[in-house]
């Protein structure tokens, strides 16, 4: 298997390296052969090529079996011309990856952790898809000395798309999906609306749907997260509605996420960020990337065995309480990963 | 003084008239002359004239000294031509209304009704200017049988006005503005974090500002809500950001708003949205409505000592208990009112 790791920025290349490991300890002990490759994006492709995504990168990522990445950006690059998010959003729409998802579960050691109530959290198992390709990240931006424009903009396709995809994820979890849109204000909104209700109704009328309003979803994910399975959305929504959610478990740094398109390799990546303040210190939580280093197994290499003894060893580690230091623990990087390689061993 | 009350629809005429009746009590206690006014909007504006801001309403409230609006929308007006909503953001640009005001305290008595855990909420004492009259609220939209599209659109000047009052604003408060934004995804996000990058060295340098990414700050409003001040933000972004907090003191049904322009009147109104599935049965908590006339009465009409008395008395009453059911009470709408009535007398 040919897996290309994309390190980036900030934490990306700590954590990237310690998921890393996990996956050669993996790969000895079931007996695969995962050839690693290395490349650029994001400030660290910025400044080493003057490219937040180097042609060679994409190349590189489409020929690839799995990506995973790290991290990109960070105050170092603010005001330059090329900005490391570029690359980050030209990976994500060269490899066609349209659906994103973001699984949340609330692990009952943790719970405590949480800034919510342990009641309202405990228990909580929810997966976001967020639509990737469309919206108003990749809308015509318009600029002059006294205004700017940024244009949001949905197709029917590229709902449908991650639509289908996560009714079928809802058909394997409790079967409930949360269409979120602001389909009172905004034109994509409404047709988001017409297209869910449309698919739901003609192809998996047995899920149940339910829309709501991006603004009362941001309150009732915080009143009532255990409500919901399947939350569908559209490219910013999905941004800022998983973010606020990201602190539910405890720590972002725990959470994992996969990218996939309709064919080909995925994109796989921790949701919490590049931490400028803290990289470089051993201080960043890996289980995040590690999860997504899992999530990559499962969905791209397809070695579901493989991903789930990753899974359980992540939840036998943190059931013993051997944790960063997010999560109120004195382990660094590699010593959190380690603690994972002793449990997969 | 002349004020004109929108009650609107779902539960926007109960929690009207209760406010209605809090200050028919304020001025006979103070000896002032309020002559109200109702008129028609949204859903309610559709179903009696097909339009849901009949021109007569608009004439009322730019001659009015202040608005007090109830709540628009509901499933009723779902697929019709006309949306309830439209008499809303109507309204706002009619007046010219570009700074929506949302403070958040956190009562130490109704902090253990928080999702969040006590430790984190009480003593949360901040306030969300959101942009009210640009965005993707109100630039060109398209629709073909295939796509849809919203435009963000931002002018220098309608930034620049918001900035401002919420750097007042801050001088007032604790002196901290944080600016909220998507600066590395959206050209107007870009412009946004200029402009008050600006107007804070050129005008307010007392002031300390940061700015947040709207993904981080929905992580952080949840994290560590204490730490924010004032919150200067769009008008998408503060949509959702301000749903998000409201929950934080126990119920949305707490909170006030206020709309303001560089003149004229302003327009009042609960956060909490119309509410059909209890709207009729005198089940709303009027209190978001009665602080929303407070804040009237406040910034439009100029009377501090008669809006400081309202919000002692709904201190007094909700630290008393008598509360409405959203906080474990068993008092109706009227009731609630009537608590609130008593205290001020
Ligand atoms: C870095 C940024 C462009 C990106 C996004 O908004 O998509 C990030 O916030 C994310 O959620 O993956
Ligand atoms: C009803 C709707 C158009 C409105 C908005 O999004 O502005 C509401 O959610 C609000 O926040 O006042």
């Amino acid at each position: 298997y040919n897996i290309v790791l994309l390190p980036g920025d900030g934490v990306g290349p700590e954590v990237t390296a310690a998921a890393k490991a996990v996956l050669g300890v993996i790969a000895d002990f079931y007996g695969h052969r995962f050839e690693f490759s290395e490349h650029l994006i994001g400030g660290a492709g910025i400044d080493a090529t003057g490219d937040p995504l180097p042609p060679e990168t994409t190349a590189a990522c489409l020929a690839a079996d799995g990506v995973l990445l790290g991290a990109v950006g960070g105050p170092k690059w603010d005001g330059q011309k090329r900005r490391p998010e570029e690359g980050l959003l030209g990976i994500r729409k060269a490899m066609g990856l349209f659906a994103n998802l973001r699984p949340l579960q609330v692990s009952p050691v943790l719970a405590h952790r949480s800034p919510l109530k342990k009641e309202i959290v405990e228990g909580v198992d929810l997966i976001v898809f967020r639509e990737l390709t469309g919206g108003v990240y990749f809308g015509e931006k318009t600029r002059t000395d006294s205004m700017a424009s940024d244009l949001c903009i949905y197709s029917v396709e590229e709902i449908e798309r991650v639509t289908r995809a996560a009714f079928k994820t809802a058909l394997q979890r409790r079967g409930k999906v949360t269409s979120v849109d602001k389909a009172n204000v905004m034109e994509t909104s409404r047709l988001w609306r017409e297209v869910v209700t449309r698919i739901h109704a003609e192809e998996f009328p047995q899920v149940q749907l339910e829309h709501a309003l991006v603004d009362s979803m941001a309150m009732h994910l915080i009143r009532k997260p255990r409500e919901y399975d399947v939350i569908l959305t559209e490219n910013m929504f999905g941004d800022i509605l998983s973010d606020e959610i990201s602190v539910l478990g405890g720590s972002i740094g725990l959470l994992p996420s996969a990218s996939l398109g309709e064919a080909g390799p995925g994109l796989f990546e921790p949701i919490h960020g590049s931490a400028p303040d803290i990289a470089g210190q051993d201080l960043a939580n890996p289980v995040g990337t590690i999860l997504s280093a899992a999530m990559m197994l499962r969905h791209s290499l397809e070695l579901e065995d493989e991903a789930t003894s990753i899974e359980a060893a992540v939840a036998a580690v943190l059931a013993a309480g051997a944790t960063t230091a997010d999560l109120g623990g004195e382990l660094g990087t590699r010593a959190a990963a380690e603690a994972i390689i002793d449990a997969i061993k």
